[in-house]
């Protein structure tokens, strides 16, 4: 049995570094850019040395095609090419890195009675347009290509106009829709992003969920005051108002180890030394693996939020932000991922997102996480041990192998 | 006994609302600048037109003179007619607008024992250099034509360049020196840029002391963590960390009636919503009219902020910014000024500094407030009402009616 070579991952990831080199710093491939092409171009020439048969969809998704004996749905394995602003050379090409591995093992060892097709998606980062996983998204119908018309990026060019400059043909979106009969499964490898892993000893994790976020985006509005001439009892203190918000919110997630809540932005206003703040804008993430937990505790949140700027009087204005549902995964590919390897792994959820929650609403979906050296991810510092993703290259064929025998999915 | 008119003060406010209006919105006569000129040019010609002498001094302190029947110490009245970037018509202003209404009362009525001179001093706000009360600190010699060779504004010009470019001969400044002994009394009226006087329903406030003020830069230094993958036992957060910290400089404020601490400014890093926070920077601003109060405090805050982020593993690191003691007001001053007044007043500290802290080190110094607006101040809405200053003017000259009268300082 032939097992994933660490050196021919460590090879691919070589030669990705070249492409998309942020003069600033770090890797900046973004959505429906030139540097994304350029990666996804790398992938298919890698993928045709190997055999395989590729092309480009209208929207940007790259695959390859590893033909089976019978007319049976196929195993698809992938993930995205793309990065955020000045991003790492991870995210992402960690499970493209993993499905050429894939591909070169049953290219080069055996005959597949299922089709195998590799998939190297479009479009995963919010960073460009706003909107994250559009090339998923497209895959599954939930956007179209109008919705690429609606989506705006730095500069006013639509994603639309961005994917039609690279030379692809968005107006032909829907062509590029999978059929859910024809897929058996879909597994994506991906770096983690946090520090289970290794705060666990693991080498590898076993998705079994990837957690839904309510996001909410909150404003405390009090009075900007001159922080000499203003007593306290005077004060409408915004960010006090704030503070209070930002210790309710992570008091309330430690009663869940399934939730995580964040406020990770908060802005100050006028946001001098010597005014007492006038206003703040908080942006509040709920994660959980349970939609009802999630809804509930970010329902808590804006009573909290209520209460908190009551006791103050202060005035709150919230807006819901986004709202996403946590996704369960296949039990069957999580089974057959793990039954069968002699390798530690760890049943884990997904906090962030990623192209595989779009993509099992509509087929059987399966998910494996590599560490990535010390949870530090959309960064240049950005690492995963290539001998890490031949493990879950591993894991991928071994579950390919089971469900491609005849293991019922 | 002739009163202030509200009206001659009102067409002062008029004038000066002509000058160094921003093409962006309010107004701003920064110091040292054309527009700071122009303002203090008004006030001399308005001063020649009641018949006093007038002078601009080496770094642009502008004086009418209003000669004594006797070689005695002068009173002095005034403040200063420089803005802050897009700032009001009042801050400062209101000060000078009644030195002018003092001088035409004395002008046009009576022959004092004593000596009037009335002031604008130029660069009292922060706003441009970066240091405040420039012009009062040159009056006392804590700042020289060295310091302002140090001070550079956003677009590299130095203070003494700036004071240059307009006229003025920086190089000269210890001739603008007071001497103590040429002056039996400084007064200052200006806008109370808070809301205890509307608070406390009066018409003026008698400024007891006024506060100092010890700030202190904070940066609480966690881990900056994806909001999704890192469970709430693995993140260091540090905007959790911060806002412990706000609330507990809030509380400790608490504790006594004269003390105010403020965190107005407050940044998060990378301040993304789906980033757990990596670093916090704070600015902290404790002010008391007592000065062991107000340093006992800020080293208690400093060890709350090192016991906050050793209960969070989070690293902290602080730097003095500035430290600025509490100046108490002389009690002769304070009597005449209000003891035949039948004009309830409020006997209050100021919380904000003013030029008058620093003359009070060298002169027997008061200070009378007058409310403005809602408390808003370095605003285009602020606002003080002419009638309110007219009675500040009115506490000025009975005040200097009785120290010209014999009334021991």
């Amino acid at each position: 049995m032939t097992h994933a070579d660490a050196r021919m991952i460590a090879e691919f990831f070589d030669d990705l570094g070249r492409i998309g080199i942020d003069p600033a710093v770090g890797f900046s491939r973004l959505a429906f850019g030139e540097a994304e092409r350029e990666a996804h171009a790398l992938f298919e020439s890698q993928l045709e040395q190997y055999g395989l048969q590729t092309y480009t969809d209208a929207v940007g998704g790259s695959y390859g095609i590893l033909p089976g004996k019978e007319d049976l749905p196929a195993l698809i394995t992938g993930s995205h090419l793309n990065t955020v602003y000045s991003g790492g050379n991870f995210d992402g090409a960690a499970g493209v890195a993993a499905a050429v591995e894939v591909a070169r093992i049953f290219a080069g060892q055996e005959e597949l009675a299922r089709t195998l097709r590799v998939v190297a998606f479009a479009g995963e980062e919010v960073a460009r347009f706003g909107a994250t996983c559009m090339g998923s998204r497209l895959m599954t119908g939930a956007y179209t290509a109008e919705t690429l018309r609606t989506l705006v990026d730095r500069d006013g060019t639509t994603a639309f106009e961005a994917a039609t400059t690279v030379g692809l043909t968005p107006q032909d979106a829907s062509s590029a829709r999978w059929n859910s009969d024809d897929v058996v499964c879909f597994v994506e490898v991906h770096i983690e992003q946090g520090r289970v892993l290794e705060a666990r000893d693991r080498e590898i994790g076993i998705v079994h969920s990837i957690g839904g976020s309510t996001r909410v985006e909150l404003v405390f509005a009090g009075r900007a005051d001159h922080s000499g001439a203003t007593p306290m009892w005077l004060r409408k203190d915004a960010l006090a108002a704030a503070a209070e918000y930002v210790l309710m919110v992570e008091s309330r997630a430690k009663a869940h180890a399934t939730t995580v809540t964040t406020v990770g932005r908060l802005d100050v206003s006028p946001n001098s030394m010597t005014t007492v703040a006038g206003s703040v804008l908080i942006q509040l993430d709920v994660r959980d693996i349970d939609s009802e937990r999630q809804r509930d505790l970010a329902e808590d949140l804006l009573d909290d939020a209520t209460r908190i700027a009551a006791g103050r009087d202060i005035k709150l204005t919230a807006r819901p932000a986004s709202d996403q549902s946590p996704v369960v995964l296949h039990g069957t590919v999580q089974t057959v991922a793990t039954q069968r390897q002699g390798i530690p792994f760890l049943s884990m959820p997904s906090g962030a997102s990623h192209d595989a929650a779009h993509i099992a609403k509509h087929v059987a979906t399966g998910m494996a996480f590599v560490p990535c050296r010390e949870g530090i991810s959309h960064s240049p510092e950005e690492h995963a041990e290539p001998r890490h993703i031949a493990t879950a290259v591993d894991v991928v064929v071994e579950a390919f192998r089971a469900i491609d025998g005849g293991f019922r999915v």
